[in-house]
């Protein structure tokens, strides 16, 4: 008799990105003449850039001969792409990282889950609140935690508030956890992170030979100098954290697929017999296993990025998306709501008027003027009362739902 | 303190195809002038089709603009390629698949690993032996098994011989096991299984309530009309199977990367409180969650093969590395060898001569006629004294291959 993993019963009905779907569906059947403007999800709109076109089309030339087709991949991803990557984003800002602690992936969703493959099942899971719900729901899977109580949390988890209170800032846990989910630029907040508040976790690890699974997908969107780009800025993090990154965000790869994590060969875990493993070789061998690479045209894809028109072509990209984010954040203001984010990230995260809830907010301005966004208590207890605004879409789109919105909270 | 997933720990030393690339590699660095042919790791090496590479220029043309342009595409894959695949590779052998049954994915062996995330870690595993190895290895890393033998075997698991003695015929197991992994036509032995078989199977999961995971990556090589394509084909196998297809070898994919799995919606398996729970549900949870589709350049080349162009490139293709299996069986026999497979598959299935011992005989082919071959004994116990002959190769590689190999062995 088969048994299922009886985990997958523990998850909350719905995946935050579904229910809204079924809400903005419900309402445009029913409102078939409504103009809706989607800043819901977090998807990019612009063309890819030119320079990642065109290398698409001479790889796909590539497997048009002989000579040049290219079969299996190494899993970890083609040498001159990890060769790229380790230059322009760790070198450059003084990160020892090398190329062989690069592994190409088709997603930081795919990797944030996948990692937990290599981990021990007794492992205390500690995620801010609010948070990404692909980190909670695939420890959830994985059996690393309990019920699921009336606020959405898991019983088991350490859940870190990251609230306007303490200026979206997590605050170190006061009993020992293993596994710490970090992501700054922040998604859903758009808070960044200080060097400061970086090395204090770092510290913390380090002293509870905890591991920190940092989620940097949003770096590009980065304009201030003194915020970090990566973890591994901070001193001591080779020895305590993973790093994810991702082009979905950073040069519109969200539909092309190509993404990266960094596994320190300085870092280790416990085994049960006491000895320390190597994580970069169990991480090596779970990839080696269970994944097959990037298709050879999208890592070429990924190559172009680091072109000299590549790298213009993306900072225009950025510029445009943090353009959005600036209107966002001056009419929004302008019609009196509170915001945060939205300087050092796409995201804006506003608090919702006159003590509205995420949802209330959510349908009033879904039904009042057509505008979608994410309720914050969709990434966490700690995010009701707060609501998402996405930068990513067109130009015309984003000054239209502003316009909407600041006409309507100006009634 | 972290710990690590201690069944890594338990996973034999090198997984085949890196063992086989180091023994390479070595003999290569001291015989710098010796021109190795490798018919080992199955790889493809001809171009890929027409119909796929001018689909995927137009995709990236779409990339390029904001009205055509694609981010975020269904993580299940987009409808018209679903649609397809439900039409040509089901629907015309008669098969009931419904296009939402099938789940695009970046490759089989991500899906025949990730599959197990489903299920619970109570299952009773049944493999054949020799089997591909990924099957076992996903298994051990998940803590489905014991420790590893002498013979490779590991505690807990349930092997199944499939040898000359039982015409590579997978006998039922006396007793009762849970998932039961199938590949037919057969990776590594080249053998196909008849409907006859098939049936009994059936009965066998329907009767104990067994699921059992098919990959049939090498449908397209079939060439007797006689010989299933699909699983689906047999009475029954809509309550009790998921089958993995693949277009790596079909249509030369193995660097483009694309796949699909069926799961059935009539599928169940059972939870801890003894209820059914649909396993198309929590496969849906589990690629929703951890997984964001294919990028939708690759799967325009991958609906490009179902077009009448595609259709005609792709029978060119499997035609000629099945003219390369025949040369390489009639070649082999020549030679005294006693062969096996290579009719309805790409591989050959080779008797190791003399007694000798797999590696015994991939050291000999090595060194004496610079041929690479893969030691039989790599995908189980019950692989030693054979060799698998791969037919993925350019015509000329394959004759030259055989020349050497014919003339050492009439000495």
């Amino acid at each position: 008799m088969t048994t299922i993993n009886d985990n997958y019963l523990k998850l909350k009905a719905g995946y935050l990105f579904p229910e809204i779907a079924r809400r903005v569906n419900t309402f445009a059947q029913a409102n078939p003449d409504a103009k809706i403007i989607r800043l819901g999800i977090g998807d990019v709109t612009e063309p890819l850039p030119e320079a990642c076109r065109m290398a698409m089309i001479q790889a796909v030339e590539d497997m048009g001969s002989r000579n040049t087709f290219k079969g299996y991949g190494p899993e970890q991803g083609y040498t001159w792409l990890r060769e790229k990557i380790a230059e322009n984003d760790f070198h450059r800002y003084g990160c020892t990282v090398d190329a062989d602690e690069i592994f190409i992936s088709d997603g930081s969703k795919c990797d944030t889950g996948n990692i937990l493959d290599i981990f021990g099942d007794d492992n205390i899971i500690a995620v801010t609140d609010p948070v990404y719900p692909v980190y909670v729901d695939t420890n959830v899977m994985a059996g690393h935690s309990g019920e699921v109580n009336n606020q959405g949390e898991y019983e088991g988890f350490v859940y870190l508030p990251i609230t306007a209170e303490n200026d979206f800032t997590a605050q170190l846990p006061t009993q020992k956890v293993d596994l710490i989910y970090l992501c700054f630029p922040n998604n859903p907040t758009g808070a960044t992170a200080t060097k400061e508040h970086l090395q204090a976790w770092v510290n913390y690890a380090k002293e509870n030979h905890s591991i920190i699974l940092f989620d940097a997908a949003y770096e590009a969107f980065i304009s201030d100098p003194s915020v970090p780009h990566s973890i591994y800025e901070i001193e001591g993090a080779r020895d305590c954290a993973i790093e994810f990154r991702s082009f979905s965000k950073t040069a519109g790869f969200t539909g092309t697929r190509c993404a990266f994590t960094v596994v320190p060969k300085t870092l280790t875990g416990k085994a049960r017999n006491g000895s320390d493993v190597e994580l970069w070789k169990l991480w090596n061998r779970r990839q080696s296993t269970k994944f097959n690479g990037v298709s050879y045209i999208v890592q070429r894809a990924a190559e172009a990025i680091y072109s000299d028109a590549g790298k213009a072509q993306v900072k225009d990209l950025i510029r445009f998306y943090m353009d959005n984010a600036k209107i966002i954040r001056d009419k929004l203001t302008e019609a009196g709501l509170t915001v945060y984010g939205g300087t050092n990230a796409p995201y804006v995260w506003v608090k919702t008027p006159h003590g509205l809830t995420s949802w209330d907010f959510f349908d009033k301005l879904l039904q009042t003027v057509n505008v979608v966004g994410t309720p914050g208590s969709g990434f966490g207890a700690a995010g009701e009362g707060y609501f998402r605004i996405s930068a990513f879409n067109s130009r015309e789109n984003v000054e239209e739902a502003m316009r909407r919105i600041t006409e309507k909270f100006r009634e």
